[in-house]
C-alpha cells in the first residue's frame, strides 16, 4: 500500500470513527413515508482513488435510496444521447430555489433553472423515456448504473418507489406545469412512474462511489477503460454538480467542502475530486436544505484532510 | 524560459489575436454614463502564473474601470477584519438573479444572498467603513490594491464616480432598502460614497492579474511573501467566486470556463487558476447576463488550452 | 312597460348595436381547443331586473361555455354548506397575478388567495365534493345552477368538459401542488374532474342572467322566493366578485364598470347592479387579461347610461 | 331632526361606547418613532351625511397623523391635473402586497401597482412637485385640504414629519427604485420630503369626514358648491379605494364593510358611503395588515346598522 493509501485509510477512518459518535445528526426526511423509517443512527463513507484504491468507514456496504443522486447519472444518460441539444430543455445556472419550488418555472416559461432540481430531473427523465416504453427507460437507467458500478445486484426498492408514487403531489404539480408549458413530450404519470423509480435505486456507498468514478478521471470508467462520455462534458457535469449539486445549499457545500457533490433527501452524497477520487458519503439525517447533515460535515473533513479542495490548497 | 511558460505565452498571443478578429462583441454597458464611451474595440489579457511568469496580449497595460471586481477584494479586506461574523449580514449563496435585484431582500429581510451581488458588496463596504470616515475607508481600499499589485499608481478615476454617484439610484434603493432592515451600520450616502469610489478604480490587466495572485497562491502575496489572508479563506473566496462571481451568469461561467471568476459591468474579469495563475482579461461588450463577452470567451479558450479547469483533465 | 323598463331596453338594444359594429374584437381563448372554434363574431346581453323585467340583446340565447363564472355559483353552494369554515381553505384578497398563477401558492403554503383564481375554484369543488361521488357532486351543482335560472335545459357541453380534461396540465398542476400541501381532501384526479365539467356548463346570457337573480336580490331567488343564501353572505360574494373576479383586471373592471362581476375564458361575464339588476353578456374575444373585451365595454356603457355604478352618481 | 338622523346619531353613539369598552385593540406602528407614542386607548368617529347632518362620537375631535389616508386628496389633485396621463406613472390594480413591498416594481418595471401603496403615492407626489417647489407643491396639498374640510386651521405635525424622513429608509428604497427606472421625474429628496410632509398632516376625524364629503357627494364640495372633481372620476377614486385602500386587507375590508375606505398607518380610516356619507374613524392600534383594528370594526358595524353596503341590502 502507497503512503497515500495509508493516509486515506486514516482519515476514511477516523471520520467514520467521529461521525459515529456525533449526537447532533439532522433529520429524517418525512415526507416520503418509506424513508421516515430509516434509522438516523447510520453513517457510512467510500473513498475509491484513481488508482483504485478503496477505503470505506461505517456503513459503507448498506444499501440506501440514493434519491436525487440519481440525477447524475441521468443527466449523463441523456447528454450522450441528445447532447448539447439537452440544454434547450432545461438550464445550468442555480436556482436559489429549494429542490421542490415551482416559483421559477412560472417565469421561465416552464423551463427548469437546472437538471439537479426536480424539475430539472424530470424533464431529463422524459427525454431519456422518449421513444421507449416506462419499463424500457427504466431498465436502461438501472443497466447504466450496473455497469458503472461493475455490480449487477443494484436494483429498486419498490416499497420506496410505490410510496414516492402514492405521495407525489408536488412533483406532479411540477410534471403538469412544465407539461402545460411543452416541455414535456410523454405522458406525465410515465415520466413521473420512471422518475419515483430512478429515485427508488438503492445502492451502498461502495456501489454509489464505484459509479461516480468516471466523474474523477475524465469521462472513462476504469473496469472497463471506457469511455463513458467525453472528457469536456464530464468537466462540466462535475461544474453543474458545484453550482447546484445542494439545492438552496449549494454556494455553502462549495465553500465548505470545495468539491462537486449531489446529494439527496435519502441521505446519500457523492462527490467528486477530479483526478483524485469518487466519494460517497451516507447519512440520513438531514439539514435545513434537505442535505445530509452529517455527509456534509464528513466531506468537509476529509477534503481538508486530504488537500482535494479544487479551490486551492 | 520554460515550455510551460513558452505554451502559455502561445496560448495568450493566439486568444489575442482571434479575440481582435471578432465582429460580435456584445453591448457595452449604458447605465452608467462614462462607461458608455469606452468602444468595445478592446481587449486586453494578463496571465501571472505561481512561478512569475506574465504572459501579456492586447490591450493588456490600458486602464478600465474594474467596478465589480472591486468586490473581490473588499470581501477580502472585510474578511480579514471581522472573519466569519461577516456572514452574519451577507450570505454565499447563489442568488439566481441579476446583479442589481431588490425582490430577494425583501423575501431575506435585508440580507443579501451574497457578497457579489451589489446589494452584498454594499453591506461588505459599509462593514469596512465602520469606525471611519469615508475618506479613509476609501484610502485603505485603494491602498489595499497597490499593495496587492505592487503598483503605487493605481488611482480612482473621479469622473466615473462622479457619474455614478449622479445615476445610481438602483444602488441607493438596495441601500436604503438594507438600511431599513439595520443591515447598514453608517448612513446611506456615506456608505454609497465609498462602493462608488472602490467600483470606479481603474486598473490595467496586467495590475489586476498582479492583485489576484494572493488568490491563485492560497492567500501569499508573492512580492512581499506576506500572508494576505488565511489559506482555508482564499479557498473559500473562490468558491464564491465559482458560484456566485457572475450573477445569473455564473453557472454558464462554470460550466464553459470551470474557474473562479468575477466579473465587473466594466468588462473586466479576474480569474483564478488555484496553484496555476491568475488572470485578468478585459473587453467592454457585454452579454446579457452583463458579464464580459469576449472575456468569457477568451477564459473558455485559455483554460481549455492550459487545462485548467477545476472540474478534471 | 314602466319609463324604466324602455329605457333599459333602448340602452340594452343600443349596446347590442354598437358591439355587432365594432372590428377591435380581441382574441378567442386558444388554450382549450373547443373553445378556439367559437365565432369572435357574436355578441349577446341579457339584463333582468329586480321587478322583472327582461331585456334582451344579441345572441342573447345563444349557449356558450360559463368557465369561470361557474366559480360564483360553486362559491355561493359552498358557502351554504360550510359557512365560514370555507375561509380556512381560501382567502380572499385579490391575487394581482394571472388566473392560473401558481407563485403565489409556493409563498402562502398552498391556500389559494381567493376564491375567483382556478387555484381558489379548484379548493371550492374539492369541498363540494366532499363526501360524494363525482356524479353526484356534479349532478347537484347543475340541478343549482337549473333551480336559480329556472330551467331544467341547462347543461354540460360533454366535447368542451372532454377538451379541458385531455389539455388542462396547469389546473392538474395547481391541483397537485394543493394537494402536496394537503389543501385538497379527495383524489385529484376527481375533483378536477368535477371541475372541468362545471366550467363546461353551458348557458346562454339569459339563463346566466336568471341565475344570477339571487345576488342581485339580497339572496332571493324570485322564481321560488326562497332564501338561496342569507342576505349578509350574498353581499359578500359580491365584494368578492369585485374584488377578485377579473384576475389581475379585477382592478380596471371596477375602475371602468363600477359593478361585481365575474368573467369566464369563454367570453361570458355576469355581473351584478345590487338592487337593481343581474347582467349577463357574451363576447368570445378577450383581452389581455383573459376577460372579454366587448364584454367589458358593453357593461361600461351598461352601467354609466343606467347610472348604476356601485361608486357613486 | 329627521328620523334618519337621529338613527345615526344612535348607532354612532353606540358604536363609540362598544369601541370604548373592548380590549383587544391590535397594536400602535412603530415604525415612525412619533406614532409609537400615541395611546391606543383613543377612538373617534364622524360621520356627515349628504343633507349634512354631522354625526360624532368619541374623539371625533383630537387630531391624529392621516399619514397614507392623505393618498386619496393627492390622487384626487394629480387627477384634476394630469387627468387619464397619470395612469402611465401608476396602475390601478390591487398589488396582493404589503404598503411597502418593492418586488413588484421590480417585476413591473418601476410601475406601481396604484396609487394608495407607497410606491405609487410617492410617484403622484412627484407628479404633484413638477414644475413646483417643494414648499408650494406642499402649500397646495395643505390648501386643499383645507379648502375641502372648509377649515384653515389643518396643519403639519413637523415632529412627525422629521421623524419619517430620518427613519423613512424604506420609502426611499422605493422612491429610487422608481427613480432608477426614470418614473419619478424630480430629485428623489425633494419629492420625499413633500411625500414625508403630507402624510404628517394632522386632522381629526370631523375634519377628515368633512374633507371627504365630495367622494360621497358625486364630486362637488357641498361647502362652496364647487366641483372638486368630474363625477365619473369620482366614483373611480372610490373604485381604487374599494380595491386598494387597505393593501393587502383590501378584499377582506371589501368583504367585512362593503365601503371604499382608505387607512392610514396612525389609525385613521377615510370611508365613503356612495350618495349617503362621508365617514373618518380613528384608534392607532393596528391590525397585521397595518390597518386600524377598531377603526375597521367600527365600520363593519356602521355599515351593516345603516344599510350601506354598495354589495346590496
Amino acid at each position: 500500500m502507497t503512503k497515500a493509501s495509508a493516509h486515506l485509510d486514516t482519515v476514511v477512518s477516523d471520520i467514520a470513527d467521529d461521525m459515529r459518535a456525533r449526537t447532533e445528526r439532522g433529520d429524517v426526511a418525512t415526507y416520503i413515508p418509506e424513508l421516515a423509517r430509516v434509522s438516523p443512527k447510520h453513517f457510512g463513507i467510500a473513498v475509491i482513488t484513481a488508482d483504485g484504491h478503496v477505503a470505506l468507514g461505517g456503513d459503507s456496504d448498506m444499501p440506501f435510496s440514493i434519491q436525487s443522486v440519481s440525477k447524475v447519472f441521468t443527466l449523463t444518460l441523456a447528454l450522450g444521447r441528445y447532447g448539447d441539444r439537452l440544454w434547450r430543455r432545461v438550464g445550468r445556472e442555480p436556482s436559489g430555489s429549494p429542490f421542490n419550488s415551482i416559483v421559477q418555472l412560472e417565469r421561465e416559461q416552464g423551463i427548469p433553472r437546472n437538471p439537479f432540481i426536480n424539475a430539472g430531473a424530470i424533464a431529463v427523465t422524459d427525454m431519456i423515456l422518449s421513444g421507449h416504453q416506462p419499463r424500457e427507460a427504466l431498465g436502461e437507467i438501472l443497466s447504466f448504473m450496473r455497469f458503472l458500478a461493475d455490480d449487477p445486484t443494484i436494483s429498486i426498492d419498490e416499497a420506496v418507489a410505490a410510496s414516492e408514487q402514492r405521495t407525489g403531489f408536488r412533483n406532479a404539480a411540477l410534471a403538469n406545469y412544465m407539461k402545460s408549458f411543452g416541455v414535456l413530450d410523454n405522458p406525465v404519470e410515465m415520466t413521473l412512474g420512471v422518475y419515483f423509480h430512478q429515485c427508488a435505486i438503492a445502492m451502498s456507498c461502495k456501489q454509489l462511489a464505484m459509479a461516480g468514478r468516471f466523474l474523477a478521471q475524465s469521462g472513462r470508467n476504469p473496469s472497463t477503460g471506457l469511455q463513458v462520455i467525453q472528457a469536456e462534458r464530464t468537466r462540466r457535469i462535475n461544474a453543474v454538480m458545484l453550482t447546484c449539486g445542494h439545492y438552496d445549499g449549494s454556494g455553502e457545500f462549495a465553500y465548505r467542502v470545495g468539491l462537486p457533490g449531489k446529494s439527496g433527501v435519502g441521505g446519500g452524497i457523492l462527490a467528486i475530486s477530479p483526478g483524485e477520487a469518487s466519494i460517497a458519503v451516507w447519512s440520513p439525517g438531514l439539514d435545513a436544505a434537505g442535505n445530509s447533515h452529517l455527509g456534509r460535515i464528513a466531506l468537509e473533513t476529509l477534503s481538508k484532510r486530504m488537500d482535494w479542495s479544487i479551490f486551492g490548497a
